[in-house]
């Protein structure tokens, strides 16, 4: 947090605000110019205390901009952020865009089928994992390269761009090579060195909201990425953790009006994690487009009781088709498409 | 839980059956017909070992009905319930209702002026506290039955069903005259002489989910007020806490699909507590719409910086109007009207 | 929240607070004396931006004493409290105390069996429940006055004073009568006109945490029965809802430190509904101990089996003597007796 | 989860099997000997109907061991794991040790006066960051190696050994070179391939829960680095991630109980972390060692509010030497010594 005191301020005026600083926990540093004495306050939650020397008559100004978010502000570009992925698919504007697939990339039959599938029912962008974050160290982990590969040939097939999941700071490369969208998971939130990895590749990032961020860390962490140049950051709300264990996650669409606020960065919603139940996923995912969503994260498969992973939250290919249909509707009730 | 045993089954079979309940920390019941054997299993949560019992091949089958909610579950009723509220207003048919007016009823100017606007902007039912649950004693705590009378007053002048808030057993008498609909606010969600006051009383019930209530335990309070006869229970979503400190709850619009699977009673949606920031209610009211919901509680205040609690959440009455033709939209966009 | 302003503020000065007051949301109220002039700034959290009003240099004192809990404050009272319960038991005072017993009443066997084994073990409060909360309408919702019977003739017959739950505003002479300390559950904690019915009355109060309170709403609930003029108030954390499911709650020993630093009030703590199994009771309960508890609420059965509810987290009676010796023993390392 | 059948166990019941598996979403895998047949249930949570599967009189026995934790587990290896730092320290033994140092190496000067005064008040392993963590990209980030030879240098002199926490797989050669024990921080619960290299170091490994992770997450992330043969990991419990804000977070000691139950493990305690204020910590690992902590981690600073980070949280060194003393008492009226 930045302090800026007025012109003319006295040595007792400026002590006053140093021993505050120090009285709530924090380091002053001080910049004395010719005209101005600039005051930075460091340390964490800084600038929950803006109020308090914003209120001082000495103070001219306070900027926390240097101490949390500031790429990702709306303070420091105001206007909607609208992402390019391909020539035809912008994430941020009118068109809501629908990122569907398997949770894993299995096979090339299915993957191939699945495009096919859902390019027809309106999906605009194929998604699959190739590298699996898995609780167990002994459940399937994904089939790595191969899978990219896979997901790449239908993409390219079925015109659609493809989006998957980066786990390790080496393996940046290769989703940057394969992928026009990279995603990181809920779990490497604040896995710092590879958002700052993602944030020095080309390719626009999905970052996922960890289970239990709050949207100001979710900010924090896209600033790591935004950071490093790479301005292309989508913020994917997917299901928070709470008490309530009737749902896997609680979907937190406030933080869908939260995060349009604070931020200019495109808003995308994932209603097949945010529920983990199949049957909850379409109507929740009209609740999605109502609230604001750029683009929704949906997982399909055509026999989810044979998934390898999240099988349970996966829709039919015709369950899709249906879904997406009605989701027209509402997209169009509030003046966008889907 | 009520366990049925096959015919035949032998001594030593029925043992197997009554050490595993023993194991699990319940108590057997045991009722010997003379063809069939019933076993009660007695204690909180024994539904959730349903499972472990239907699949013991001596059992003929297991009933949960007699230990959970009953008479809210989709099993006793599986027809959506619809609650005649007057002659011309249902909730849970296709028309979504809007409840609206202040938190706290304030004075008769305030309402009256309220009452009209809201009329003219199309919601169908007033809304208004007489008696409020303030967490600090030292709070305004509700005019009480003048703010009951303010409120039919206003009501009937621009004939709009009223509900209030009742917050004691001796209270309830006086919300049933005055009523349409007899509130019970999150705080009171477990108050279980005050569910069971409500359920003997005739107006329709709007039960408010507890702060950190589980949906399970949301319908075992209504099950609480359903098993003393009063069938008109509408179940009210607003807001859940969790870690996240952006807003002043977490709406959990999953709660919706998971009440409309396990119940059959309608399900109402209160975006102004459940975000607690005016400027996410219309947004967020537009999500509640969209997931399904039957009606709509809106805090409304014409100065919100002077109302007497809750002012930060409440819309300006324009805001409201302006709110009501999105939500048209939205509500036509899945088959129903508002 | 009171707002002292220097002497000799100007308009302008007084102004500015009105302004900032306002932009917060809030509404003024203006007291203008001969030489002072005290603005009440009302609403919910006002108190929260203390350090915005006392840092500006027209504002002479910032109290917020009127706004949320003052009586139950360290500041109001600075040493500790310490409540006499009978000529010998003192709550808060070197001695901790333990209130045992079953969780709920079941029949007067079981209570003097147990009373008597208590006893003997170094109980010193005999505690049990003859109404009972329950979450589902249909399960054993306790003997009532017969069960206080029982109790109070056990609590003679061993020289225990005895601890009880009173769940609704008629109950409360019943308990007043037959108790000597009256308790408030978990489930009543924002119940505020029970919370003010037993601050009428004359005994002591077990005011015990919600599951999703706060510690500073926990505090505001304890300051409407302090408010009535009952001071004999115990405040006991007994677990909050979290995501954890391992356990049945998760027991907030942080709370404490933060209610031993904000109130003057003894602090009672429930490691029995704290963690709901019965084998971590008796570990928690030193660590109850060791965190500076005052006293301790331990479910004992003499067939944990067969009790009516809660058997899963009640101790056998050896058990609960084990555990009393091993207490002695932590107690002692810190100074104080068990 | 592995069901294995009875011998000779028809076709129709192994279908009966089969068939209940498929309808709870599970894919079987067969594989049938000569003489037993065996049943794989592959998925996440399969272990949860373990109860289901061992209940059916077809059913010879239900293993999970292959599905969640394994080697973590209390069944794999049933004596407590004593883990041997150096000759003379083992984590796990009679003896509780305390991990103590500051959040962040900054200088030389800090950590050498900083390890001769812990030493002297009985801490006998040092702790400091040289990579740090940090929601924000603009805060400081660590020394890097610099830090870690300040803190192996002060460690040789004062005869203490070191741990400090790894953030990459990158820097995991350097800290396997400089430190006795490699930190996992709890950020980096559920960064899989970190774990893995963690896993094929040679040194033990303080593993730290992540502020949203459950119990079972908790031991299933332990097994990762299990499964690459380290097996001496120790966990440490500091706080999680719930509704109350009074303190950063709420530690979770019901999880020392969970956690000793459920495995074999030494577990750690970090009350600095775990509560966030300074003036909380010492009641805090007192309650930490009445609970069972094999360790403590305790932040000290000379000079708290000049610290790097975390300088809320720091005991200055009288603090701590204070608290040995006390700790000193406890650990002996639980039979173990500090």
């Amino acid at each position: 947090m930045i302090i800026t005191l007025k012109k003319g301020a006295s040595k007792a005026e400026l002590d006053m605000v140093l021993e505050k600083i120090k009285k709530l926990g924090y380091k002053p540093h001080i910049s004395k110019g010719k005209e101005v004495t600039i005051i930075g306050m460091i340390g964490e939650y800084a600038e929950k205390y803006k109020d308090i020397f914003e209120s001082m008559q000495i103070v001219e100004h306070v900027s926390v901009i240097q101490k949390a978010y500031k790429l990702a502000s709306r303070e420091f570009h105001k206007a909607d952020t609208v992402i390019k992925i391909t020539k035809n698919i912008e994430i941020g504007a009118k068109k809501i865009h629908v990122m569907a697939g398997p949770c894993a990339i299995e096979n090339r039959e299915i993957v191939f089928g699945l495009a096919k599938s859902l390019k027809a029912s309106g999906a605009t962008i194929l998604r699959g994992g190739a590298f699996k974050p898995r609780s167990s160290p002994y459940t399937f982990q994904g089939l790595g390269e191969k899978g990219l590969k896979i997901l790449k040939a239908a993409g390219e097939k079925y015109r659609m761009p493809i989006v998957s999941e980066v786990m390790t700071v080496e393996q940046v490369p290769l989703l940057e090579k394969y992928c026009d969208i990279v995603q990181i998971g809920a779990r490497n939130i604040q896995n710092y060195d590879l958002l700052k990895a993602v944030g020095k590749q080309k390719k626009p990032v999905l970052l996922k909201r960890g289970m239990a961020t709050t949207v100001k860390e979710f900010l924090l962490s896209a600033e790591y990425i935004l950071s490093q140049g790479n301005y292309n950051v989508m913020l994917c709300e997917r299901g928070i953790r709470t008490f309530e264990d009737s749902t896997r996650f609680t979907l937190d669409l406030n933080a869908v009006c939260v995060l349009k606020k604070l931020s200019h960065l495109p808003v995308v919603l994932d209603p097949s994690h945010g529920t983990g139940v199949r049957e909850y996923v379409a109507t929740m995912a009209k609740a999605c487009v109502a609230a604001g969503a750029d683009a929704l994260v949906i997982e399909v498969h055509p026999k989810p009781e044979e998934a390898f992973s999240d099988g349970p939250q996966s829709l039919l290919p015709d369950q899709f088709d249906k879904m997406m249909k009605e989701l027209a509707l509402i997209a169009k009730a509030i003046g966008r498409e889907i």
